[in-house]
């Protein structure tokens, strides 16, 4: 009974574990690049390119490209993902089947590979030869470590990553569509982008588990570094 | 003997998929995004800027800046997970030794969930108890689902994202530094763009094991996908 409610405690965990945990990981994965990209962007033009429409211009095209980008990326990956599974969820069970002499041994030698001997693992293998599906689960565990993926996952991670690059990508770009002068705009958008890539870094950290100060000031840090690198090429080639 | 001969078998397919794949994969991150972003942008920019150094300009230092971004993305998101490792084994490791019951009876658990009765499950739980460090192991991989990351992944990741998002990111913009005339250097950027597209779509569905196909049409798609809404948006605000 006790092994039961391990069981469900271990479902329920693995559950939010790639629900919500899923989404908020988009979330991170758009807002990062979102906040970064554009603003780094606007900044590099901004040290060869004195025309603030030219800025957002640029802004806006990188914004509309970044977003569309990863958001197709991400639904491409999370599809190629699931079908992966499928894919090598059927040959497992095709395998159980056909070979199920071979896979018995795969059992036996996942087992002894954490330091059981073949007696000991022998029950494991008897009981899951009378469960082909739970046989096959476990071989998608433990001998290739895949999760089957959340049903749907696809869309949501798509739509979720590409409206979370849109969000962050036009937090920097506003300020240089209100200043006229894009010296002025640079600063402006300096300070509102460190400003919230330090609230999205300390954000984040509750879902990183990384200690706030550190999370805070690597994504403050990465903003920077990619903005002075693309500020640095911009006025390099316009001398 | 046959056990033992299984695992090191897998332990083999285990580090290739986590060593070679890995490095495939950081190489297709980084092309994909460098292949598709500064030439939409480019290509957007072209739709209302017909200057080829204001084109070339954004387009250096959307690669500046998205190189960067996503190598030290990577480089964090590897440190993090490899952290997130250390941090659950150490965990384990201790529950181990202070709540072996606990402990005990999530394995047992685990392995009923898979259709195993108690009794059946109680062999395994008994040899793992002999062995805290294999315990361990088994833990992290059957109930958190987690696998160890390679040392070094980290720095090795970002330098392979980073670099293979600048190789991606001067092809589209070669034919605007050698054609002086922003349309006529989309075109020839849409052209090289498209078949490097497809090259990389068709070399990349051998690593994603999609049909070649449908790789290369997809991987096209988005690019296409992408440069057309960055073209749309930038001209739809510069009239």
């Amino acid at each position: 009974m006790t092994g039961v409610e391990g069981t469900t405690r271990r479902f329920g965990h693995l559950e939010l574990h790639f629900s919500g945990g899923a989404t908020l990981r988009d979330i991170v994965i758009g807002m990062s690049d979102g906040l970064t990209v554009p603003f780094a962007l606007a900044a590099g033009i901004s040290g060869a390119i004195q025309s603030t429409h030219v800025i957002v211009t640029a802004g806006l095209a990188e914004v509309a490209a970044g977003s569309i980008a990863m958001a197709l990326g991400g639904y491409l990956s999370a599809k190629s993902e699931a079908e992966h599974y499928d894919r090598e969820r059927r040959r497992e069970r095709r395998e159980i089947v056909e070979t199920p002499e071979t896979e018995a041994r795969e059992v036996t030698g996942a087992l002894v590979g954490y330091g059981l001997s073949a007696a000991e693992a022998a029950p494991v293998v008897v009981a899951l030869r009378r469960r082909p599906e739970a046989w096959a689960d476990f071989m998608m565990r433990f001998e290739l470590g895949l999760e089957r993926p959340m049903p749907g996952r696809a869309l949501a991670s798509a739509l979720t990553i590409g409206g979370a690059y849109v969000v962050g990508g036009l937090i920097p770009l506003f300020p240089y569509m209100v200043v006229g002068q894009a010296a002025r705009g640079l600063l402006i958008s300096s300070a509102l982008t460190a400003a919230a890539l330090a609230v999205f870094g300390y954000v984040k950290c509750r879902f990183t588990n990384m200690p706030p100060i550190r999370s805070t000031l690597q994504t403050v840090l990465i903003g920077g570094a990619a903005a002075g690198a693309a500020f640095a090429i911009a006025r390099a080639i316009s001398v």
